[in-house]
This record gives structure tokens, C-alpha cells and sequence, in this order.
């Protein structure tokens, strides 16, 4: 197709009115579909961004907020901002809690002794050293728990109350969304109901005898229990032995602690400045720290990639710098708090006015499979025009959502439009904070083609005539853990 | 196809001469294509074999020699077996060594701390409680440390080898039998070259974070050395991390014992007496052991299931019992050095020339692929013949081969003929010795299969109008481990 046509095309598109400053741009538009064609080429011809990856993990290892893997990480980012050609790199100061696993260690000692392989969630306390011994009461919900504790207030106390509930594998959130309840508010839950200590089947979809970790969180007021979760088979072993009938017993051990001083970790943030705006911020983060089983691959060192390969996509094959500054973020403590998105929240609360969009990759590395829009009235019918012709770089459909990335959720609901590219998520709940989260897990072709909707989604953001409509400010329901 | 034809057909395909006792059989002739689709619909309608490897799963744990799981596994084979209606149910004894896991821990600590998963291989000597830290050098291969010690004698002074050879996965045990060397001999070569301990790249298939356990063996006048194998993953880890160039080095600490007593264990025994020649006897067997670090069921539930539902199949579908007898044998500590396949030889040894075939199921749970024979000449044309017309059943080639499983190796030196129903393990090594082989990873299905193409190569062995010609008799190389 020639050019000139695609130009012409490319704006014919723009049915919404444009801005003043763009209505006599300073600026010829940029082809955009040779632009994204460019960017799905590069990224599957080179597949850098399994590079960046392997070099991050096997530089910092795991980073869990506070670790000196973290601290490893803050500076291996600076330099691969700067392998990447940012502007203005440095680093933002983050307190973050630290949290570190001790021992962990389950069996069941009756009716038979099996060692079950257990980790503690992030923010558990501890057993003694001795750990518990108590029976196992399973529930298959948040709901079942609390219907039986209201028939039979004896049911839980003094045991261990295992969640069995199982995660369905689903392309997207779903599955993860409608299972995790019993991970953050499960241990909360068995303490109102007089349970010693809570343990839930792991939130994943895999069976590779690996626990799977994941923040939790305790209530003012409610007493602090030990939570675990068990590898999928262990629980299934437990559920088959009490189906048996009879008393299963449990020992549990688990001694993570909580420091009692905060840690300095670091969001750490470079640009490429805009040609036209240089003061309208296009944000594209992704979490620089991860749980500590592992070297978080998955989670989220292919987010790190994908937002360091569109800054290098973006400088090396767009042809001209977007109108507007893309900023990179790599955020600080994603997994056990938020700190990081609060932190630059706080920061930047002057420009964030300016922020005219946000985007977090935090889903693995995974093909890309459609775009979510957490934004203003209209967004997605102006977005979907800009974006016309694009299908074989950023497939799928675009579609209004009202949930934004951890990350970007306190600019959200500063106003901020945030985009997000929905990624295949099918295999990553597999190896979502489990030892396993390892860099072997990603196919380099999916993280490419990822990397690849993710720049032209930014580039599309940055570049185009007009901003998009901002969401409609709200408070943000409680500070989470993910 | 009418049953009359059967028979005869059955019978024209009888080429080689009959003994003088079948030459006027006593009893008419089974069909034996009709009862192969019998034992092929009962497994697959019933699909009990899943819940046996369950039931002896859950009920007796992890059940390394010597434990109580293999004290429990015992007293569950006795009451299986019962439960199959076999007779003559007895345990003979069995003296096994006792080896115990301990902490295993290993970490990189230069030019990065990184946690690796590690296990002790079986029979490892421990480190001290603190570990040994010191560099890594790697080599692809037994011959590479040789030829690279040998050109350079201090290389592997002081140092911790890590074997980094990568196990092909193939539908047979061609993989496994070319990568094992080093986890059986890689500490004797290590330390012949000086190094201070021995890591492998975990024998298997699978990247799960899972290190895979399994015997291995130190040779009298060579300093015995700790042994361990690292999961894939943390090998590669190790691999990238000397690529960069640089020491490595490693803290390692595996602190197993070997009990200085030995322990009590039995092989469990029962029978199907045949209806014209009882005292001739098909061996069929399975281990009843497992390593310690999950429950065993595809190593060796699903063989002990195969055996125990070729029993009931035998005994309730077959129309008539077989001319010989079946015996079931459940082997004690096939996985730390044979002792209930030596005892059982050494037990037996006035009737093995009365044992007219052995079959061991120690291979998982997938399909059948093929049948391996292991006998005297013209024995592959003979079963061929036995068993035309049964493909549907009992798939593949017949062919020769000069390899027993482990269990019946002793049978076989003393010129038992020996059968095997080669299966598909093209993923049994993903879990083989991993704390990840437990029995969801069985597909009832396939388990079926295999379970009713043993039993048919059981039963025609069994009711045979002839014996099959005896294997030369031979010394075994060694007291294995496997």
C-alpha cells in the first residue's frame, strides 16, 4: 500500500474533534501502520526482550521489596534505561516493608505421615518453631466457611482451616480474580471463626507440586493467624484423606517474619521526550520487584521487557520522536503493597493533570489478545479509530474495562486514562509466584508479539492528534497487595 | 468373527511343536482374542488401576525402603492383594539399607546470591552442616571431566562439579539410559579428578523447579563425595552465570545418613494357581518402594496397579484360569540397589527353572507401545504367533532385546524368560524421582491400556500350550541401583 494512501487513511479516521495544538500541528503525522508493521518486525526478529529478561533475573535473582535482590535490581534498571536511550534516568525513593520467609514446612501426621509442600503467604506471621498440630477443617469458599461457622460456632476453633477452592484456567483474569478472594481475606475469615491457623489451596492452574505465594492481609481487630497454601496435589491429598472419614491432623510450621523497620527501594524512571509535548506524560510501567520463590520471570520480568523494548522500539524504528513524552517506570514493591505506584502517585502529583495516559504490562508473556480501556466517556471509540488497520500487530478488541494494573490504579483514580494490552494468560497462572517462575517459562516469539502491541499501543497514545478523555476521578477502595 | 473360527485360527497358528502335556490338553483351548477385548472393555469400563495407585498413594505416603511408609505399603499390598482374590498371599523377607534425606540447601553466593533447588542423590554422603562453598566448573559429560582432567590435573581441585548433561526426551528409555551415567557415576569421576563435590543437572524431561533424586554409587579407594542434582532450571542459571565469565561459586549442604543398621522390609507375593500346570510360574512385578520425595505413583504405583488389575482381570474376565500359574510379586527397595529382586531370586532359586517367564510393569502409566522380549532364540516368532491378531490390545512390535527390568534381572541371569510391555514415556520423566510424581499425573485412560495389554501378554504366556525357550544364563555386571 502506498504511503501517501495510509497517511491519508490514518487521519480520514480522526472523527473526533482535535485540539488546538493539533489542529495545526507542528508536525506531519507518522504512518502509523508501516510504523506498527516496523515494530512487530523488529521485535520478532530481534526477540531482545527474552534477552532483558534473562539478564535481569540472573542478575538481581528474586527482588521481593527490601531484599538485596531488589537493590540489585534498582540498578540494573538505571543501566537498562540507559542501554536503551532514555533521557532524565534516575531513580525515585520508595520506603517499602520487608517481609522474609523463614522456614515452611506441612505434613499430615494423621491418619498416615505425608510431607505436603506448603509456603507461606506474603505478610503471614509466624507459628512457634515447633509449628501447630490441629485438625483440618476444609471449606470450599469464603462463603461456606462463614454459612458453617454461623450454624455450628464450634466447627473451626482450634483447627486448621484449609480453602480448597480451585482456580479455574481461563485466557484472562478471570479465573484468577474469582478464586483469589480466599488467599487475601481466608486468614481473616478462619480467625473470626476461631481457627489457629489458615491454609488455602495454591491459586494457580498448574500441578507441579509447587506452592503458590501471593500477598494477604489481616484486619484490625481480628487475630493475626499463620496462612499458607498448599502445592495443588497436597490438597487434593487432604481432601481425599478427609473424605476417607476421620480426623486429618496437620503440622505446620512457618516462620516468616515482618521487619520492623521499612526498607529504601526505588521506582526507577527514564524518558523519551516528546517532539510536539514534551509536558504530556505518557506513563508505561511494570514492576521491577517480585516474590522471592523465584526469579520472576513471568512476574513481571517480561512486563520490565516490554516496556524497555518499546522505549527502544519507539526511539530506533518510529521514524520521529511521538509528539508526546513516553515515560518508563519500573515500580517499586508491586506484589507486597503498592508502595511504588503510591510512591510516584505522591511524587507526581503536580504533573499528573499532564499524565494523559498509563499503561502496565504486568500479565507474563503472553500473545496479545485485545485492549482494555480505563478511561473517560468516547475513549473507546477514539482509540479504535486510531488504532483501524492495526489488527495483525494489536489484535482483538478494544473494550471499556473499569479495572486498571496494580500499578497504575492510584493514577486512575487520579483521573489518568489507562490502557492496558490484554495478554493470553492461559499458561501463566501455571507458574504465577511459584519457584518455577523462571525465565525457560517464556516463548520468545509470544513475548515479542506482546512487546510488539504494547509499543504500537503506546506509540498510538503518544503520537496521536488528541489526548484521550480522563476517567472520572475516585477514591481507590483500600491500599492492596495484589 | 464367529468363535469356532477363532479358535482354530489360534490354533493353526501354533508353528512350533507342543510339549508332550499340551500335545493332548487336558482342558480347550481359551480364546484368546475375545478374552484380550474383554481385559481391554473391563479396564477401560472400570478404569480401577487410577484408584488402586490412589489407594496405595494415600494410604501408604512416600515409601523409601526402610520407612514407615514402606512398612505401611507392605501391609497394604497383603490387603490388595487379597482384595484382587489372589491366593498363597504371603510377604517374604527382605533386608534393605536405610538411607535418610536431610536438609538440602544450595544457593549461588558469587557473583550473585541466588537460591537453587537441590536434592541429594540416593546414597550421598552429607556435607558438614554448614556446607562446602566453592566454585563451580562444569562439563557436558563423564568423558569431558576425564579428558579435561587429564590435560590439566588441577582443574577440579577443590571444586564443585556440575555435570550439565541434558536428557533427551524420547518415547522410550533411549533418553534416560544415555543421560543417567552421571547421576550413578558422576561423584566417583569427580572425585577422582579432585573436585570436592558433584552436581547433575537433574536426569529428566520436565521444567518444573523440581530436582529429580535417584541412586547412585561410590567406588571402594575413591573419597566419597556429596552428590546432588540441581532442577533444570537452576542448572541452566548456573550455565548463564559462568558464560558471563567469572567464578561461580556454590554453598551446598545435604546432610543424608545411611542408617548403620539395616531394616526390615518384604517382598509381597500371592497367586492365581494355574488349572494344568500349577507349578510352573509367570512372574508378574512391580516395586512396591518409592524414593522419598513424593508418593511414587507413577514410580511404581501405576506398575503395582497394572499387576494387581492384571490379577482381577485374569481371575474374573478370562473365562478360565490359565494353565500356569501367576504370580504376583511385589518387589521391596527396587530404587536403592534390588534387594527384594536379589532376595527373591535367592528365595526362589530351587524353582526358577520352573519360572517359565517374567514381567515386570515399572515403566509409568502410558499407552503400550510395543512388547520387548528378552528369551531364548525363537522366542519373538512364537509370542508373534501367540499374540497375532491382538494389536488392538497389545500394540506394536515384538521384538528382541537384551534388557530386563530391574526386578527381574536376577530372574532373568538365571534364564527366566523375560516379557515387557514397552510403554509411551515420553512425559514420564518430566516426574520420574521428582516430588512432582504423584497421581494426578496419571490419565486413567492410558493406565487402562497398558494395564490390559499386560494382562493379555500375561495371559497368553500363562496359558500357552508351550513354554518359551530360556534365556542363556549369566552372570549380572553389578548389584544395581537403577
Amino acid at each position: 500500500m502506498p504511503r501517501a494512501f495510509v497517511v491519508v487513511a490514518f487521519l480520514s479516521l480522526l472523527s473526533t474533534p482535535v485540539r488546538s495544538s493539533a489542529a495545526s500541528p507542528k508536525s506531519a503525522a507518522v504512518d502509523v501502520r508501516a510504523t506498527a508493521a516496523r515494530f512487530l518486525g523488529g521485535a520478532l526478529a530481534e526477540r531482545r526482550g527474552h534477552a532483558v529478561v534473562t539478564s535481569l533475573t540472573d542478575s538481581a535473582g528474586p527482588r521481593l521489596a527490601g531484599s538485596r535482590g531488589d537493590e540489585r535490581a534498582v540498578a540494573w534498571a538505571v543501566e537498562a534505561m540507559r542501554a536503551a536511550g532514555l533521557e532524565n534516568v534516575h531513580t525515585e525513593p520508595v520506603t517499602v516493608p520487608r517481609w522474609v520467609r523463614g522456614v515452611e514446612r506441612a505434613e499430615v501426621v494423621a491418619p498416615v505421615d505425608i510431607a505436603l509442600h506448603v509456603t507461606a503467604l506474603g505478610g503471614s506471621v509466624a507459628t512457634s518453631p515447633d509449628g501447630i498440630v490441629a485438625e483440618v477443617v476444609e471449606v470450599a469458599s469464603l462463603d461456606e466457611l462463614k454459612a458453617q461457622a454461623a450454624k455450628d460456632p464450634a466447627r473451626f476453633r482450634g483447627k486448621i482451616v484449609l480453602y480448597n477452592k480451585s482456580m479455574l484456567r481461563t485466557h484472562n483474569f478471570e479465573g484468577y480474580g474469582t478464586a483469589v478472594d480466599v488467599r487475601k481475606g481466608g486468614a481473616v475469615e478462619a480467625a473470626r471463626a476461631g481457627a489457629v491457623a489458615s491454609l488455602i489451596r495454591s491459586i494457580g492452574t498448574g500441578y507441579h507440586r509447587l506452592p503458590h505465594t501471593g500477598a494477604m492481609r489481616y484486619e484490625a481487630g481480628v487475630p493475626q493467624i499463620p496462612a499458607g497454601a498448599l502445592a495443588a496435589e497436597d490438597a487434593e491429598l487432604v481432601h481425599r484423606l478427609l473424605a476417607r472419614g476421620g480426623a486429618v491432623k496437620v503440622r505446620l510450621v512457618l516462620t516468616p517474619s515482618l521487619a520492623a523497620d521499612k526498607a529504601a527501594s526505588a521506582n526507577v524512571v527514564g524518558e523519551l521526550r516528546g517532539r510536539e509535548h514534551p509536558e504530556e506524560i505518557v506513563v508505561i510501567g511494570a514492576h521491577l520487584d517480585s516474590w522471592d520463590l523465584a526469579t520472576g520471570a513471568l512476574d513481571d520480568g517480561a512486563g520490565c521487557a516490554i516496556v524497555l523494548e518499546t522505549a527502544r522500539l519507539v526511539r530506533t524504528l518510529a521514524g520521529a520522536r511521538p509528539r508526546r513524552t513516553i515515560r518508563v517506570v519500573l515500580f517499586a514493591n508491586e506484589e507486597f503493597g503498592l508502595s511504588g505506584a503510591f510512591a510516584y502517585a505522591e511524587a507526581h502529583k503536580a504533573e499528573l493533570a499532564r499524565h494523559v495516559a498509563a499503561l502496565e504490562a504486568d500479565a507474563g508473556a503472553g500473545r496479545p489478545l485485545g485492549v482494555g480501556v480505563a478511561a473517560g466517556a468516547d475513549a473507546v471509540p477514539r482509540l479504535r479509530a486510531l488504532v483501524d488497520g492495526l489488527g495483525t500487530v494489536l489484535p482483538g478488541e478494544i473494550h471499556a474495562t473499569d479495572e486498571a494494573a496494580a500499578d497504575v490504579m492510584p493514577l486512575h483514580a487520579a483521573g489518568v486514562p489507562v490502557f492496558g494490552v490484554e495478554q493470553d494468560v492461559s499458561t501463566y497462572f501455571d507458574w504465577h509466584h511459584t519457584a518455577g517462575d523462571t525465565v525457560d517459562k517464556i516463548d520468545p516469539e509470544e513475548l515479542a508479539r506482546a512487546t510488539a502491541a504494547f509499543a504500537t499501543l503506546t506509540f498510538v497514545l503518544a503520537d496521536a492528534p488528541t489526548t484521550m478523555p480522563r476517567a472520572t476521578p475516585h477514591p481507590l477502595p483500600w491500599r492492596p497487595g495484589k
